[in-house]
């Protein structure tokens, strides 16, 4: 996961890359920020619904971990988080536990604000079947590119990407999901918008825009492969970059425990 | 509470006495026993059913509080847990998460077992209502006697109990609560059996048995009083002592936390 994320161009001098949990805090404040919030308003989140809905036995984390996304978020005084849409309810209880921390004990955290970008994750269908999302959790493995597929995975993935009868290379999500997937992939990883790409591949038939398709996937990934096999060869250097990312990332969180902490009662000031 | 406790008898040589929220491993470890309960569970348990049913908006902490004791307990490889009895669903909880951790991460952690002693705390009844349990949390601070009562205060409040309409000190629990729980009052704090407490006071009528009981808890309570007293006037001795408990606990807390870590994979070994 390291390995991967420094191959995408995660700058560790400039991000702080850490394991959770190295740095206790995050479960403490999830703790006080649990007995701020109640059973029913995390028993309405959305995911929690769907999940449960699915299974037997519900685990309690799975019920508890919008609320240590809260502690995530709040231990660093966030003011700015990136989300998908699907995660927008559980920023919102974020922002709840901010507003409702700061009346009760003093202004403490600011009120974190969603940053949510085109939903380019969402636009991603799976392989197989174009209407459902391209999911690293779908138990069909051809169903998505994986960062560290070969290229012979690539290319057979791509070529076996589920399609339509028409030959004709256009985009038109809705009449044509599966070849407007693989044009939108094409696109988000090019950056040429999808009308100049069916210009450009015209001529030629959807089984042979799948090799097209295929090699720009391969052109993109390769380097990454590349990056995350020399660093994966470098087990020391992946647990430094995670030490010192551990080590700053404790120091701006033991700073915000110990005002809670304080203001909360738990500690004489 | 620390200055009450040391009052009442605890050793900080012998017993390792500290604040549970200087000792981060205990909400570390919460959430990985969390993670091994389901929600099932937890709504079964009996405080909680009761706790929930008086309350429109359940805080989150009730009803995970039960974990977090589990925790309490695994993180110093508890063996055995004095308990009442209305806690021994709640080490039930911690004996199933303890077996549930070992058949899946390997042999870490005993399973505690109660130890259930006569339960003196519940045989004490309110001073105003005979039929309801004393306890800390009633509203009406009469209906109990508090370790920091003053002299008036326990005399008051002895001769306010409520009792019934005969005058004679006899101990039937069935038939009159009111004096019966004075007269348990007064064996706990004497050791003197309630039949032999009759007999010795069957010249009275229960308003000048009152003044004996007042007698006996206000003997009893007075050297506790005023250890409290002294105690509290030294603030810097009282953290010292905190501060002790919880350097030896965490030492304690960070060899299971290590371990637990290792096993679930948190850390490379």
């Amino acid at each position: 996961m390291t390995a991967t994320l420094l191959s995408c161009g995660i700058n560790s001098d400039k991000s702080i890359l850490f394991q959770q949990s190295r740095v206790s805090q995050h479960v403490e404040l999830c703790w006080v920020l649990g007995s701020l919030t109640t059973m029913a308003r995390l028993g309405h989140l959305p995911q929690f619904k769907e999940k449960s809905a699915r299974l037997k036995e519900v685990p309690l984390g799975i019920f508890i971990y919008p609320v240590l996304q809260a502690a995530d978020i709040l231990l660093y005084k966030g003011t700015h988080v990136p989300v998908g849409e699907d995660q927008l309810q559980h920023l919102q209880l974020a922002q709840h536990l901010a507003r409702t921390f700061n009346n009760r004990f003093g202004e403490t955290f600011p009120v974190p604000k969603a940053i949510i970008g085109e939903d380019s994750i969402g636009r991603l269908k799976s392989l197989r079947d174009p209407l459902k999302k391209m999911s690293k959790s779908d138990a069909d493995p051809r169903s998505r590119i994986e960062l560290t597929d070969s290229s012979e995975a690539i290319l057979d993935k791509c070529k076996k990407a589920i399609t339509d009868f028409t030959s004709a290379v256009t985009f038109d999500p809705r009449e044509r999901p599966g070849i407007a997937n693989l044009i939108t992939i094409h696109s988000m990883l090019s950056g040429i918008n999808p009308e100049d790409i069916c210009k450009e591949n015209a001529h030629l038939d959807t089984g042979k825009y799948k090799l097209v398709v295929a090699k720009v996937v391969e052109d993109k990934l390769s380097p990454i492969r590349e990056k995350i096999r020399d660093l994966m060869s470098r087990p020391q250097h992946l647990e430094d970059v995670l030490e010192e990312g551990a080590e700053k990332a404790s120091s701006i969180a033991e700073l915000t425990w110990q005002e809670v902490k304080t203001k909360i009662g738990f500690k004489l000031s």
